[in-house]
């Protein structure tokens, strides 16, 4: 690949991302796309004066979007999306910060050096191979090994201070968070699992004989976890019917009633919907206390005076047998994963192990398929095939089925197999038993990291062009000529590996970094676009608007942010761009231009797209954080193996003190920042609860806990007031709690002056 | 090596130990010793009378210790040595218990398996080779390797069975010691470190202000750390040299002052000695503070009103910088290691690093002086020797020094030097900042362990016969003669894993199994005598007494049990035990008998020699169960692969469910067990608590507690109250707390009746 061909792949991949990005921005002035491109202002502030827009202006591009997304501040994003939103921003602007710096060191001191590497006559710019800007290019026993050696100090160096102010910063904003936030009742509560089971006694006499006996003074009261029984079921089965009936235009309900709900006649709902009101008037909760006794799980949530008292009893280990009265602390009312709550404790460490065991067999078994869709590629297979199934012999003779069945399907199949990974992976997080929506996506954000890493850069690298084929795909050139010109490049870091074992001196090639220039190119700038356009959720608004005709509500198709598929997105280019910095400095320019329609794009959809439902405050920073010292220490590992080849075993004996000091730097911030993501601190807790019985809001916030979490709407005791019709609850299977919440939320908000955060 | 031989050998070993064995019967009952063989019982029970011992009796071997030690009941071993003692011997009983399992099964079914496993015209039993009873003799494709596979089944599940009982056993007993003891202060009190520095206030009052600030309620008061001053260093001396003085006879006192104490004259003891009246009448502080404030540590013992207040400080995140403000449980006032409490808190991540890394450097570097030492073995080298140094050519010439050459000297080399790895891993456990003496043991224990399995197992598996030359050395036998035998059974071990990976089908030959069954018999037992003989302590007391002439104090040379050697030896004989099992099962009686012995040697060390300063309930059993798992997996490991040499994959395919098993197996004991190893269940103190109200001994335990830590004498309030002479002190420095201990155990022994331990 010379520089003409990556000029034209760029050129190719900026025209489309241009044409994406207009298409948006015409798509989103469209009125009723409304619901797919601004679904978090459409749930936040549903009468909203959309302005009146020219029909000619709503058919022309615009950059107004890019302008808003830029100009937003840094308090908007965290009033709008939380600390989590801000922290996830963090990541791009650290990275743009880093591959700034990079990119200033190596294109102007790098590159120069490895272009004149070789005593060669250098051709036209435009028809020079792409390796000569690589350290591919540089003599062995080179004395200019030692500019490649200071580069990767200045660049580790800013990537550490950078990263210690990032995580600083972080740690200061949930910090902030903890004591800026208006009363949260997750601060108060505590989630114990594991309640003993005793014959004479329900799980709820347990937990209160427990609680008041162990913690009198600061035990409040306690909420049960119950298992779903059957008029649970039944009503929310009536309610899905009831927002579906209510989702279709009244004009067209009578005449579609039959065909929408075909089991209507023998379906429940109207028996309910009559004797509703008599449910709902019980709000003591006497009469149903028969079939809930039964139901009663072994968990409950316990409410406590003071936040500091609930830290307490969520850190202590209360009972001699660890597997009995497990506290912790309880995650966000909309946090909660209710299902999840049932499973016994004891049968969650099998879970975590089992789940463990499968993603790690699914990352390795996922290159089967994979393997067996290369073999596609291959024409002598391909005759195997039509010989074997004589009737596709005539279909694949045919020069364009068989260019898109060599070319192109392999390709779709690939992106199909990478576009299943993080629901799989979602869902063995779900399956292991974390029983709050967040936990579940850190842990999978967690698993797809490893998933990606693995899978994209070292299956790649040491092995071959898995994902090589995905970048044809996007960059959507001529394939197979792509192909053939990709191959001879292919399979060299294993050189590399191999060399530096063997001590050959067989010099680098190219060292992959073609591919992962394309792969940014094409991949990368091509995520954003789709990530931008919402193209699943634009078609299903489509198919519901025009084939099916139900009036779609915002918050029914109001999604949170995908954490789990775009942090291992951006932490992979980021290692990418670790990786190759020093090597094949040319990736950088590309990668910046990244990054930077990263910024817009996220601060697009953090503004527009994604609603907030629950907070972490930050606390996936630390798999970031980890993850990026890992590529920096695998940058330098390969640098060293690299110098090593290159017989500079000086320029090989400098690196081993950076990556000394780079393992060091990681443990002062393991010990210095990473316990406040894990617990809370007390000095704090402590503070906020002695400013609240000064202000004498104590009362006040008992109250309004002890109603936080309820699981099950039926038991809640504003059923009847909130709306007219008793099934008009909310989508969410907690929303019961929204209003008490929001009544806490309406204690004046009040920021805790905490002496201690410094 | 045939059957023969290893009947010679053993019966050599049993000849060495019966005769050293009664050596020590014979010395014990010199009085003269008695200060090495009964330590403890002169501590505990200064006035004993030993009973009139008529002359003949002394010096006659007698069987009485055996005795003794084989009565004693679990009870004594509890009330002398404490829950580490028994513990430990919990260690041995479980060792006897799971090899007699495993000697059964494999003695009466895998042996035969194995002897009639080829096709073979048997010689004589006693010249027939130790291979033919390995599983080396085993067909290949033989359908007995069932039997095998079953064996290993059964060994592996009654090892869990017994695990899980001993696990649960001493977690029981661990509960039962917090409970059972009298009010312990280190229940009280935690330990902080890393008080912030303020320009306005010393550490002291920043303790105190920060603790009744955020516990007022709880907070009692606190003690801060000093540094060591002038004055402190001073009395130090003082006391060192009144102890000399002391020690000596009376009557030599004239006569020796002057050649004891070369610098008696200019020393400043006579000043202090005349002083020191006045220093200690001074039991305010207040003179002194100056000079302490200069020198206050930024780490404080604080002590609580309650257990679970204290506790609760311990586990909470104190400060939003969790650099500052480090809590956690103070260890018992004996256990505390002053010295490394002075260490700034931020300092201790990095000497953790440090040591660890010098640890893994020196277990490795450690293979560098002993191949040295091998080469010399090597005749060539030696000659290449005498021709560069020619005076010693006619040294080396003669036969018996270049046997003792070849022979012995590397074997002494080689014992001094891993003679030495203990005080090294102490000495880095001590650099690594621990806190408490128990701490560090475990931690030193930790590392002897795994420099002892690598390097007496691993490398001698893997690479040959290092170790080799210390069975020579032991079982004092023609030691060129046995290496020369030994050679061709070297290396056989690599061959089994080169086969097993290259699939090739060379039979495994004995394995390595006669080595560690000669290792076993000479070693093991060998060391078992040394352990009883306790010949540095008898050798330091001889010249003590009859060269110096000084008069030793019992409580000056009593020592706490070596849990940092003796665990890692046992640990490793089970590891070689569980490793040979189904391999060789010949080895097990030798075992056997090592336990047994074991058994009687350390009840009668517990009993009679090691002193009990210091308790930390069992807390290295954790390290054991780990270490025990690692060998059955291990284990099953190797089967897998010996398996599948031998051609069958069936058998191999059911190793592996089982150690799938094992480790669920391990994973649930570390949930069900381990939490209590590390952190006090809350209900149990809770309860302790609530019990000491309602006796109302509250305000009699904190005035005790209050005085329970002091670092330095000179602080006691009961200087002049404890001796005439003030410089009369113990030999421990914090001994000053010794005398408030005994007030607090004055308490009325009661056994809190806690209800919450199952």
């Amino acid at each position: 690949m010379d520089v003409s061909d990556l000029l034209t792949s760029a050129g190719i991949n900026i025209a489309i991302c241009v044409v994406l990005l207009s298409l948006y921005s015409i798509l989103r002035k469209q009125p009723g796309n409304a619901c797919v491109y601004f679904t978090r202002r459409l749930v936040s502030e549903p009468v909203r004066g959309t302005g009146a827009i020219s029909c000619f202006e709503r058919f022309v591009p615009s950059t107004g979007w890019i302008a808003k997304a830029w100009q937003a501040t840094d308090e908007e994003i965290l009033a709008v999306g939380g600390v989590d939103a801000v922290a996830f921003m963090r990541i791009v602007v650290f990275s743009i910060r880093v591959f700034i710096i990079a990119a200033v060191i190596c294109l102007f001191i790098v590159l120069p050096v490895n272009y004149y590497g070789q005593d060669m006559q250098h051709k036209e710019i435009h028809s020079e191979s792409l390796e000569v800007f690589t350290i591919g290019n540089v003599k062995e026993d080179s004395k200019w090994l030692w500019v490649h050696c200071l580069a990767l100090y200045l660049i580790s160096c800013s990537a550490c201070v950078l990263l210690y102010f990032e995580y600083k910063n972080i740690t200061k904003m949930r910090l902030a968070h903890i004591t800026g936030s208006p009363p949260n009742p997750s601060h108060f509560t505590v989630l114990v699992r594991g309640v003993p089971w005793s014959p004479d006694n329900s799980y709820s006499n347990s937990v209160e004989q427990f609680f008041s006996t162990y913690y009198p003074e600061s035990y409040l009261s306690h909420q049960m976890v119950y298992g779903s029984c059957t008029v649970d079921k039944l009503m929310k089965d009536a309610e899905r019917m009831y927002r579906m009936l209510k989702s279709i235009d009244p004009r067209f309900l009578d005449r579609s009633l039959p065909y929408c709900i075909p089991g209507g006649a023998a379906h429940p709902f109207m028996v309910l919907n009559l004797r509703a009101d008599s449910v709902s008037s019980s709000t003591s909760m006497d009469r149903l206390q028969p079939s809930q006794r039964r139901k009663e799980c072994p968990a409950a949530f316990v409410f406590f005076r003071t936040r500091y008292a609930a830290l307490v009893a969520a850190q202590v280990l209360q009972s001699s047998n660890p597997m009995l009265w497990v506290t912790e602390l309880a995650p966000e009312p909309h946090d909660v994963y209710w299902s999840n709550l049932s499973i016994p404790y004891k049968q969650v460490w099998l879970r975590k192990i089992t789940t463990l065991i499968a993603s790690v067999v699914f990352m390795f078994l996922f290159l089967l398929p994979v393997t067996f869709v290369q073999g596609l590629t291959q024409l002598e297979h391909l005759d195997q095939l039509s010989r074997r199934v004589p009737f596709l012999k005539g279909i694949l003779k045919q020069e364009f089925i068989h260019r898109v069945v060599t070319g192109y399907l392999p390709s779709v199949i690939l992106m199909l197999f990478l576009y299943a990974v993080p629901p799989t992976m979602m869902l063995f997080s779900a399956m292991e038993g974390n029983i709050s929506r967040s936990q579940r996506k850190r842990s999978a954000c967690i698993k797809v990291l490893y998933f990606t890493i693995w899978n994209v850069f070292f299956v790649n690298v040491l092995s071959g062009s898995i994902i090589r084929q995905l970048t044809v795909f996007s960059s959507f050139k001529d394939a197979p000529k792509q192909l053939a010109r990709a191959v001879p490049t292919q399979v060299t870091f294993p050189c590399v590996l191999n060399c530096w074992f063997n001590k050959t001196s067989t010099p680098p090639t190219s060292w992959q970094a073609t591919f992962f220039t394309t792969y940014v190119l094409s991949s990368g700038w091509a995520s954003l676009s789709c990530e931008i356009m919402q193209p699943f959720p634009l078609i299903c608004n489509f198919f519901r608007k025009f084939i099916l005709r139900t009036k779609v509500e915002p918050s029914s198709c109001a999604l949170t942010f995908p954490h789990h598929t775009e942090i291992p997105r951006l932490l992979l280019f980021v290692h990418i761009g670790f990786t190759c910095s020093i090597m094949a400095p040319l990736i950088l320019p590309f990668l910046l231009v990244f990054f930077f329609l990263a910024f817009l794009v996220y601060r697009n959809q953090i503004l527009n797209v994604y609603v907030r439902k629950y907070e972490s405050g930050g606390e996936f920073w630390p798999i970031v954080h980890n993850s990026a010292i890992f590529s920096l220490l695998l940058t330098q590992v390969i640098a060293l193996g690299v110098f090593g080849i290159k017989q500079s075993p000086v320029a090989s004996g400098f690196i081993i003190p950076l990556i000394l000091l780079t393992l060091l730097f990681n443990e002062y911030c393991r010990q210095r920042f990473s316990p406040v993501f894990k617990r809370r601190p007390a000095q704090i807790l402590i503070e906020m609860d002695q400013q609240d019985e000064q202000l004498g809001r104590k009362e006040e916030i008992h109250n309004q806990i002890r109603s936080a979490y309820f699981q099950n709407p039926i038991i809640s005791h504003q059923v009847s007031i909130n709306s007219n019709l008793p099934l008009s609850r909310n989508t969410s299977h907690h929303q019961g709690d929204e209003d008490n919440l929001h009544g806490l939320k309406s204690l004046k908000p009040f920021r805790y002056s905490t002496s201690s955060i410094r």
